[in-house]
């Protein structure tokens, strides 16, 4: 291969994969730091720059810092997860009950990313094979920003407990705009090694080989 | 904000930023040089280190290099492209066919990544507010593959148009198994400057502000 311009750094390099395997899931350290506009713009500007079907740039991201908004959803996820504990029961259920699923009412700020299936923006291109790349364009869109949170050492949390449609109800979200994630942003005190549902003993990570295949569906 | 081991240097800061700015959709620009093991490993294994909805990881990854496969899969692209142009019209149907909205046989290596929401891992947590969010994960797993691609200087195409069923069989890919992304990975000439849809002006970026909402659904 030749040397050329585009070839990041080693430290570059590193920087990219730090995020990826530095990144976390935060429910549990937030600091009540304030997140500054321009930190803040830097992580949207990095959402608004992930890859979508046709250029479609199917998403809208509300940030929310009102306390009463937070407080509303911080409700809403309560209700969610009271409902969904009642899957577990004995020693599981005791685990699930032991978890910290979110950090709502810790984190100063909130994002929510949205789809708009709908937006014209694209002309419908690279979409009639599959309904669902829209949806997938916003979900690369948070996971740009939450590496970008992750090198301007802001932990992210994704609550994905929650009653949606009341969710959507509290945020004014459009009848026909999908709420794809919600976001708790903020400083914190550590970037944890493992990730929370490992380090509880919840699951375990799998062997990167058990999910590899070649040329066709069948294990390496 | 305390000054913290947790802290990226500016160079690694910039890797990030740069990765995430520099990504392209890369349709023209392959190169035919071997992809080697140990960096094709770095890059998926920086996929399977996806945030996951209860740390299920429910992506597996089909790696492919075999002519016949890729040939296959070219001629799937060929004709649901073909089927796809029918939507368009006079000038508009013009830039279409003059676009180049896939490399297949180009690129030396595909990586398809695929969903299994039926995984027992994880044990459904996180899972009963949204039945899409398994799928989200795995759509982090390509985020995190793309940019890590963009740090190796590997270019990487997302190719969306594709009869998902043939694709399927193409692959032996099982029915209840969900085809997320198929990816053309191999080293490029260059990385453009601006998006190929943009250059070519099939559409223009949003600005950042018209996506942005305050505290509500309600632009800034």
């Amino acid at each position: 291969m030749v040397k050329c311009s585009h070839e990041f750094s080693l430290e570059e390099r590193q920087g990219v994969y730090r995020a990826i395997y530095e990144r976390r899931d935060v429910r549990s350290q937030f600091l009540p730091d304030a997140v500054d506009d321009d930190v803040l713009h830097r992580i949207l500007d990095a959402a608004h720059h992930a890859p979508s079907v046709g250029f479609m740039q199917p998403w809208d991201f509300i940030v929310i810092r009102d306390r009463d908004v937070r407080r509303a959803v911080h409700h809403n996820f309560e209700c969610a997860n009271q409902a969904a504990a009642q899957r577990y029961q004995g020693p599981e259920r005791e685990l699930y009950d032991s978890l910290k699923l979110a950090g709502i009412l810790e984190a100063p700020v909130h994002i929510c990313v949205t789809c708009d299936a709908s937006r014209a923006r694209g002309n419908g291109l690279g979409r009639q094979s599959d309904a669902s790349v829209a949806l997938y364009s916003a979900v690369c869109a948070v996971q740009n920003l939450w590496l970008a949170a992750r090198a301007e050492s802001l932990g992210a949390g994704w609550v994905s407990i929650l009653d949606i449609d009341g969710l959507k109800t509290t945020l004014g979200i459009p009848s026909e705009v999908t709420m794809v994630a919600y976001l708790c942003i903020g400083y914190v005190s550590e970037f944890r090694p493992q990730p929370d549902l490992e380090e509880k003993g919840w699951e375990t990570r799998a062997p990167l080989d058990s999910v590899l295949h070649k040329d066709r569906w069948q294990k390496l």
